[in-house]
């Protein structure tokens, strides 16, 4: 059996009881943090709160030579661990389909995701949520600025009065991890796209110290919102409800919030 | 301090660590299961889990009489339950604007939700999911039938390639409660809208055994698909690993598949 557990948003409390049930009862338990990882927690710490020990295997020991992984399924009962939730990634499927193929059975343990999270911090109603998107480093893509699928898709959205839920990049090379900020990430958008934007950030979220900013696009760029992970919320039309959770507890200067009211 | 905490997706078991804690240090827990409940756990099922006695809040003993709740969030730690992730519905953001109103400090706790599950366990990636939508009970609204407003979402998702979440009506009277299956909504779309067209039904995410089945909305409407509760999603087109997680995870008829292929 090759049990898929969602570690959930932020550290070593973020995931369920079931979930930490799977990482308890397995004889093998395997991670991956190049698709997403934990803020708040070490693989030290994971190991610590569980009493287990947890191999991390990075893209190619997941993608290309998923076989440690699958054996210890095929034998007996393993985990596989995942920040936020598993599935979320083509990777994470992509495993699944493997193991399915070699007749091992699996099953999901869902955790907590940023997604809900930006719904939930912002008091933005999730299903007022258009598509979301990536915003990449520069360095990520051939074009300076920001790519055109991303503002295609904040623009279509805002169309329909929706919000877009931007996640931010996050850039793991060797031993160097770099996630981009959302003052970097508001600061593309200004200077790429449209500077008087809205703009809701959203810092560490499902941490026990969430921070939720709303201002227009140059001004957050000129901010700072501290340790990661930053998400950046790109909001279309607000109801009532959504307008005064932005304004009340997120601080939103007050006519920005009533120009954008339906 | 009113720390609203979701109890996750299922049962008892699909609150966080960091959720458990915050429930088992309140001085007095409340809960409300009128937006949505955990289809795996009573509310004795809860109190035993976590050691503590919840009292149950209907819709108008939270949005027209919270001050037993405010109370005890004043004058200590004070814990309000749901299912999912709260801040989901506008009568959590609603609560937590009037604790903020009265100088009362407030904080989210997040759970697991059918929005996460309806993308990890069929596949399909949750940033090629469009807008959500809810399907009512006919008694719900005017006309016969299906709202246009389900189905303009469905429509203006596909034209962008995008995939539809549809959550499916819960009607709580008095004692009664009444879950829309999946069959009932299939039927529905069926005879109102595109008896073809692709569907994908989740039924018990979160649970120890959720299933998910695919094939045109008219094959759905004729199957049983258990216990509540029961999800839908409307696929836009397919990518390929998504293709092949509904063919080979969930048995979506080869050429079904296929055809939405990109």
């Amino acid at each position: 059996m090759l049990t898929f557990v969602g570690l959930g948003l932020y550290d070593e409390r973020s995931i369920t009881r079931r979930g930490r049930e799977a990482v308890t009862a397995a004889e093998a338990v395997f991670a991956e943090f190049y698709t997403s990882k934990l803020a708040g927690a070490t693989v030290a710490d994971i190991e610590a709160a569980h009493g287990v020990d947890v191999e991390v295997r990075d893209r190619a020991g997941v993608e290309q030579d998923p076989d440690p992984i699958l054996g210890a399924a095929r034998e007996g009962e393993a985990a596989f661990l995942v920040a936020g939730d598993p599935m979320i990634s083509t990777t994470h499927v992509d495993l699944r389909l493997r193991a399915h193929e070699r007749g091992i059975e699996t099953r999901v343990i869902h955790g907590t995701t940023a997604q809900t999270a930006a719904s939930s911090l912002t008091g933005l109603q999730n299903y007022r949520f258009g598509k979301a998107t990536t915003l990449p480093f520069e360095s990520a893509h051939g074009t300076e600025g920001v790519p055109d699928s991303v503002t295609d898709t904040v623009e279509e959205n805002r169309e329909r009065g929706l919000h877009t839920l931007a996640f931010l990049d996050i850039k793991v090379d060797d031993d160097r991890e770099r996630y981009m900020s959302a003052a970097h990430a508001t600061a593309l958008l200004a200077d790429h796209w449209d500077e008087d934007a809205l703009g809701v950030v959203v810092a560490r979220a499902g941490s026990p110290d969430p921070v939720v900013v709303v201002d227009r696009l140059r001004a957050l760029a000129e901010e700072s919102f501290g340790d990661p992970l930053h998400l950046l919320v790109l909001p279309g039309t607000l109801h009532h409800v959504e307008r005064d959770a932005l304004v009340e507890l997120a601080g939103a200067p007050v006519e920005l919030a009533d120009e954008r009211l339906v």
